[in-house]
């Protein structure tokens, strides 16, 4: 460490935990992580699971700010602490809140402090689902089609719907409700002492994906559309925004409390909040033409592109189309798979059903041993499945599976898809079955692939993040045969808060844009998938093997 | 038991073993039974699975012959052995045999004792698929269609399929053979001292099913076309036969060599042979408009009918039709799927997968106690299965899966075809795929007994006989929901053998016809299940489901 060194802290907030990461803000070079989990949702406090209710309390959002930075600060050597320069969020969403004329979420206030529908309503929380069919028949019917940029389907997980549902449903809310708050705006907001909810910043991100603003139509919705939705929509398009802003630009410094608080100085400047995947794509070094892919239970895809690439198309298929979502200065672009880790999980919950049934109430070994025995079994499922599957010739089984058993975001999204096997045989065995849900979840990766293809946005590679892309190699070099495309792993486990990190440095002053502080601080690659061409072929044909089953499932919901 | 009781012998040779119940001839009651392995069998002797070469040597049936039948006279009183007046044989079938020109196997000379090409060659033995595709083809270009009372496809498992194949592989069997003879036909020959193969008594139902022989064409189809399918075939069509038997005729009695052996009389009559399914349906007591399904790893169904009835006509899609083969008199009809318990057979061993993969290598228990514990958890989970998905709503997973992983052999008999699952979701667990799967075979049920009434044979009530019909009481439930019909189950387990002593007593001449003697000999039912009309009615939408998803199937084979 010299006396020039500079840091920044990214901070990258999951679904059930955040994680802190200190990292030289010239190098990349990460000094300290620290995870924190929200303490009252590990509790289950708020949920209601099966309602699909699972609501956030803010405090838990402040609490593992506060233990998270202190613990990764107290990794690294006393003066980093001062160096510090910089502090940029991520967050999941849409995972609103409503708020008060302060901007301060309701549940912060005594009288809320226990209402769930003051909180912030996580995005899986699918509570929404009739307001969102609501959103999208007006949508259909209005002058304009405000889901044009996001998809074309508007969400039951998404702001406009989840307000309105919390609305309906909580008349104490609806009378203290003044503005709504995305969680990636909030917590810039708070660290930099805003006090009007007018003040807060708003996330080009969260708000391109989310709340239908788009510069065609002037920001929002006109108000005419959100009352003919619901009076009680009346008046909150006024008191929101119509400017949002990309993350690199600075929202503000800490306030001398918070500053106190983190053991930060009141120099940090607080740079503007994203949505995870985003600042994930940028972490994992995302250029035009890259396909950055965040591979866990599901997958969220990003892709940049330039206005002259895009032109004035709106992409059919996908998620969403923000310009500015990703890095400033470029189109974002949005896609994922509903299913991808959990598709085997759900497969290996199959397959462990005689140990969580049957050996959990034997009588033929203790609790201990079964306890002993049933994790090891169960965490040996996985590595025993990859070994033989990888073995097994492409297309010997005849087996050929869709991958939307939690339905399909994209290409074309339609929740109410479900999955199917076909091709079983008595010699069918979980090996055979298993990688043709594999090769499922990478055909479902194609279809993606080929819709942004069709057009005309160039993909040349693929940058894989997440903990499958980490860690699986069977699934991730099925996924690059059948793509016909390399793909690099990026070495930094915690991609989404280096991204973050990036942007605080961008923020901070160290670099002109986003671009620059990714060359500087990226991570480089730990391993790269190279496509096999004869597999390639191969796969090719199954694919339409796949695509048939699919056709045939979408003719029958 | 007074001084005019008479007793009867029927004998049923299984797969796998024989069994021998010695019955009172007048009232049915069951004073014996003796089951015995075949020894060479169980050894895996004359087979290579891998081939699917499946071979059995003929001591194999004249041991367990003895065995059995010494077993269960044993069990008796001293005198019922002197008062036994007929035997009557079914086997499994098509199970033919080369023989010289005494009608001996030929793996019963010294030179070829053994060769496997001289041993019956088992229903299940599918060495013959090249012969068999040539039999369909040359059928299909003849002036003749001689499968068309076999269901219009002939199969690998049948008659001249394996006769064609055996003669192309085996010089030594090639220059011996002489004529072929079926297991059913050659059991009663051998107890009556048959020396001549043009004096063994043919039976009517296999060779009905299996060989092509047909009234309307005087028999076996044309020299012609036996030598057009290969030269190899020259000559047999002369030494074989152009007259079949019912199995209620005598054959003769027994010799005096065999009732010695046998510790029975030379007066004892011996009755023709039939395949295990036809008489089994007699012993369970058939009558026109009943269906009767022998229900295990797939299923055999039988179904007589009157010439009035049937008419002239050809019942299209099923896998036989035999005037006789069943009940002499009446046509008989026999269908079957091609899976049935197998399917739950090979899900049960799919969840096995942790067991036999991973517990089986496990440190944590000693041997003994991990072999107890594998054995008790499979051995659990049809139990614990049944117990959770018979609790499942219809409908309510969304589900559907088809029944084809074993293929289809009626409706419309196609190999090739696979099973499928559709209407996955992450909430799809081990139970309600299992629903889905008992589902799948009961509907495939019903494309049967569909296939029968559409085409005017009229079915009033199933009766079941064999392992699952006994025991598994969901499994029949769902069945007779699906099918919208009563079900009632065989009392006697051994329905095949009880209806071969109803033979062995016709022949005997203690009854005019084999009805008569059903009436006096039949064993009741244990069980009847009603069908639940609301259940039917949700299943018949349910089974439209299935329907489309076969179509799929079909389209894309």
């Amino acid at each position: 460490m010299t006396q020039d060194d500079r840091y920044v802290i990214g901070l990258d907030y999951g679904s059930d935990s955040a994680r802190a990461l200190v990292v030289n803000a010239y190098t990349g070079e990460t000094l300290a992580t620290s995870v924190k989990y929200y303490p009252r949702w590990t509790k289950g406090l708020y949920c209601v699971p099966s309602k699909n209710q699972y609501r956030q309390h803010p405090l838990d959002y402040l609490e593992v700010l506060e233990a998270t930075i202190k613990e990764a600060l107290a990794q690294c050597d006393p003066d980093v602490a001062q160096k510090v320069v910089g502090i940029a969020f991520d967050t999941t969403g849409s995972t609103p809140c409503f708020t008060d004329e302060t901007g301060t979420p309701l549940a912060m206030l005594p009288e809320f402090a226990e209402n769930p529908n003051a909180m912030f309503v996580l995005w899986k929380d699918h509570t929404a689902v009739k307001e969102a069919a609501e959103i999208n028949e007006l949508c259909k019917r209005w002058h304009t089609d405000y889901t044009a940029y996001e998809g074309g389907i508007y969400s039951s997980e998404w702001y406009w719907a989840k307000a309105l549902h919390v609305l309906r449903e909580d008349e104490a809310v609806r009378a203290k409700a003044y503005s709504i708050v995305e969680h990636c705006e909030w917590l810039p907001a708070i660290l930099t002492g805003v006090k009007k909810s007018s003040d807060i910043v708003r996330s080009r991100c969260a708000c391109g994906h989310k709340t239908m603003w788009h510069p065609q139509w002037g920001g929002l919705p006109e108000e005419e559309f959100l009352t003919t939705l619901s009076p009680l929509l009346k008046g909150f398009r006024d008191r929101l925004f119509t400017h949002t802003e990309t993350a690199d630009k600075p929202v503000g410094h800490l306030t001398e409390e918070w500053a106190e608080r983190l053991g930060l100085s009141t120099k940090v400047v607080v740079a503007g909040g994203a949505f995870d995947c985003h600042m994930g794509a940028v972490g994992a070094n995302i250029t035009p033409h890259t396909f950055v892919r965040v591979i866990g239970t599901s997958t969220c895809d990003i892709m940049v592109s330039s206005y002259e690439e895009i032109g004035g198309k709106q992409i059919q298929g996908i998620c969403g189309q923000v310009d500015g979502s990703v890095i400033p200065g470029m189109v974002g672009l949005e896609a994922g798979q509903s299913g991808f880790g959990d598709i085997y999980a759900w497969f290996r919950r199959l397959l462990a059903y005689p140990l969580k049934k049957i050996i959990a109430n034997t009588g033929l070994i203790d609790e201990e041993t079964k306890n002993m025995l049933i994790k090891e079994t169960v965490d040996s499922i996985f590595p025993a499945l990859n070994a033989e599957a990888e073995k097994i010739p492409i297309g010997e089984s005849g087996i050929i599976a869709t991958d939307w058993m939690n339905g399909r975001r994209t290409p074309n999204a339609n929740q109410r898809l479900t999955g199917s096997i076909s091709g079983l045989t008595l010699g069918s065995d979980a090996p055979r079955i298993y990688r043709a849900l594999v090769e499922a979840t990478a055909f479902g990766s194609k279809a993606i692939v080929d819709c942004f293809l069709n057009q005309g946005v160039k993909i040349d590679q693929v940058i894989g993040i997440g903990g499958i892309a980490m860690k699986d190699k069977f699934v991730m070099q099925t996924l690059s045969d059948v793509l016909g495309m390399p793909i690099k792993v990026c070495r930094e486990y915690q991609a989404c808060a280096l991204g973050a990190a990036m942007f605080a440095a961008t923020a901070a002053g160290l670099y002109n844009k986003v671009e620059d502080a990714q060359k500087a601080m990226n991570s480089g690659f730990a391993i790269e998938y190279q496509p096999n061409p004869e597999n390639t072929a191969k796969y090719a044909e199954l694919y339409k093997e796949y695509q048939k089953l699919g056709a045939f499932t979408e003719a029958n919901v």
